[in-house]
């Protein structure tokens, strides 16, 4: 009896690894803690540690200035706090606010060095940065449809295309609504294009792209359709981790993008899709959207298949940059005035266009904005608080996305 | 121009987190890199550290005991090495060996608290417990098949399956191989099993499962085969991060799980996966396998569906630990031996069994093995170095898979 006891302790020690961590002293302080009075508890436990502080979004943002090309750039950057030392080397804070519905990432800094919470599992990579992860959802809050809630899942499946463009096999994030696997209907299909800072991951995990369409179907307020995440640097096969370079480090250098190949290799993946999927192949079942890079993939891919899509969505779009100088195909950005003037005679359903009032790029994206109108153009125009982050680019989601089909 | 050049210049630093990185002066310090001799340098940046040093499994494992229940019991623990601070508070150590091709995870210790290597992007989650993570491959290692190669590659895909058993939709993680979608073909299927501390995501995380798949299946030494992973814990939705209990930390206790409700439900997921996809469903060409308390699963969803699999796939079972007796379905773990001399009767193709050596759980294996041998029942058997861990498992799937549907 004892034998079998003693194998159950190590059992219910979670084997290995559960059992490393008790043996280890590893963490085993709760943070983050919502507090019932919606303020949020940080802890962090470095008994040896001199200094400790907090870095995350839901603190009052930081300006901070940057000489640049002689020219002086003002750069967000989050808010941060001191957490102060209390009993066994736990170190805390909690803000003295309550802290607003939104989805948040942070990190600690012990003596200096950039930590994740290790308390908390929930960490996201955005290109080479990992961060901490606090989802403070409520209901009624828009919040609330990035969190998962008992309704109908779609199903999201990592989807390899051959591109006949890069000559080899590249990987896709295909969402299928719930219900697409047992009906006989065909659907509409958004593709969705992420920053130059992304991947085909990076709309799912930083997006929370899947949780906004599930609640927003399953709220009626989007139609149900399949949504397409790519990759728009077309030298890549997938994202970092997999791809068949290796473990290396995901590079901090432009990749091969806003040079005109993704744009023009476009039409290869809505092909693609069309085959493999149970799609309405056609112009008014189609939409498009990006944010940043993918904003500006968004304006072109558009313009140069004027029937293609019926709806785009161009979130704090990276226009206006003098990228286009690097072209390979030049022809992507060429006669962009005689595009736009094919592009309106075909009256697409839905030119959107959002950005953050502090947004480095809402100079050029108001600029872009003069000549619509000067030309009569017609467009939608949503204008938010802070600048070039995920909060903005989950809010434009989640407001371009139940205009579509209707 | 100037103002065009500035934007680029944002542009190019890769927009907020990037350019955060740059201004926080976050991790530049490359770690960990593969050197050409085939040691492996680990970096570490603190100025203000007294002591940094690195545990990973990789390093010769620390043996530690532990009084449990008035027994002692070993554990065995990764080794650890200490860093020597360099120029600029980057604290460095390179292996005075060659690294053996391999899938590995290691943290870093500052002055006694456990952080991760922030400069590496990899990054593995075992229940509530992150680590970095090392991929060493080799041509003609075994490690090779956890890598990419620019070969076929399969389809992976998170779906939901109504389980009237849980009275929720639940999450299942499946692979359909490289032409299943253009095939007209129906294919064998292979459900796999995590352990306690895993769910729908552990065996394509850290178990490289999908990519031991795509590598044996192009090789031409394995079938192609839909893989079925399963999240063992019914009275989950989901992994965490995936449910709709919110972003609050993984449970440490023990699920509801080995207590039979999982292995009674289990024919609600083959018949599922039967409606879904183009299965060939029958005993044939059906399979199942599973690790710890996956093994345990494995069995008893086995021996309880005689007609169901054909194969059987033991790794480093949970047998023997007592916890039938907390069962909730008495019936699944009463009359093993009539259920085994029903089962064999039926001359199932295989029932496999791995274990390591040093595995806390190789007494009851072998206590198993005994009653198997001594009924001449006949089953495969490979016994591995080392204990309780994931180099085993990916062994073992790579091992199990060749063997089926042949």
């Amino acid at each position: 009896m004892k034998k079998i006891l003693t194998l159950s302790a190590a059992i219910l020690l979670g084997v290995s690894a559960l059992a490393q961590q008790a043996l280890q002293g590893g963490p085993s302080t709760d943070s983050p803690v919502i507090n019932p009075d919606g303020t949020v508890t940080f802890r962090y436990r470095a008994p040896k540690a001199v200094k400790v502080t907090l870095s995350g979004d839901f603190l009052p943002v930081r300006k901070i200035e940057m000489e640049m090309n002689g020219q002086t750039m003002t750069f967000e950057q989050p808010g941060m706090a001191e957490l102060k030392e209390g009993q066994n080397g736990i170190w805390e804070y909690t803000t003295p606010f309550k802290v607003a519905p939104e989805l948040y990432t942070y990190s600690f800094t012990v003596d200096g060095n950039q930590v994740l919470d290790l308390s908390n599992v929930y960490v996201n990579r955005d290109v080479s940065t990992l961060s901490s992860v606090l989802l403070v959802p409520e209901e009624g809050a828009r919040s609330d449809l990035y969190a998962i809630h008992r309704v109908p899942h779609g199903t999201v499946s990592k989807v390899w295309y051959p591109s006949a463009t890069a000559g080899f096999d590249r990987r896709l994030t295909v969402y299928t609504p719930a219900g697409y696997e047992t009906s006989k209907t065909k659907y509409p299909v958004l593709y969705v294009l992420h920053g130059i800072g992304g991947d085909e991951d990076a709309w799912v995990t930083q997006g929370r792209a899947t949780q906004i369409l599930d609640n927003l179907i399953a709220r009626g307020q989007a139609k149900p359709m399949i949504v397409v995440f790519t990759n728009g640097n077309i030298s890549e096969e997938a994202a970092p981790l997999e791809n068949s370079t290796g473990y290396t480090r995901p590079t901090m250098s432009l990749p091969q993008t806003m040079e005109g190949t993704f744009e023009s290799a476009f039409p290869e993946i809505v092909k693609f899709i069309d085959s493999r999927y149970r799609t309405i192949a056609k112009k008014q079942s189609r939409a498009i959207c990006g944010l940043s890079m993918g904003g500006f993939h968004t304006l072109y891919i558009t313009l140069n298949n004027p029937d293609m899509f019926n709806y785009s969505g161009m979130f704090s779009a990276a226009i206006g940059t003098g990228s286009e100088g690097r072209a390979t195909h030049k022809e992507i950005y060429e006669n962009i005035d005689g595009k736009l003037a094919t592009y309106f005679s075909r009256k697409p359903a839905l030119l959107w266009i959002g950005i953050g009032s502090s947004d480095f790029l809402i100079q050029a994206n108001n600029d872009f904005r003069k000549k619509l109108d000067a030309a009569g153009y017609p467009y939608e125009y949503m204008e938010t608080d802070g600048g070039h982050i995920w909060r903005n680019w989950r809010i434009y989601l989640s407001e371009f996305v139940p205009k579509l089909f209707k």
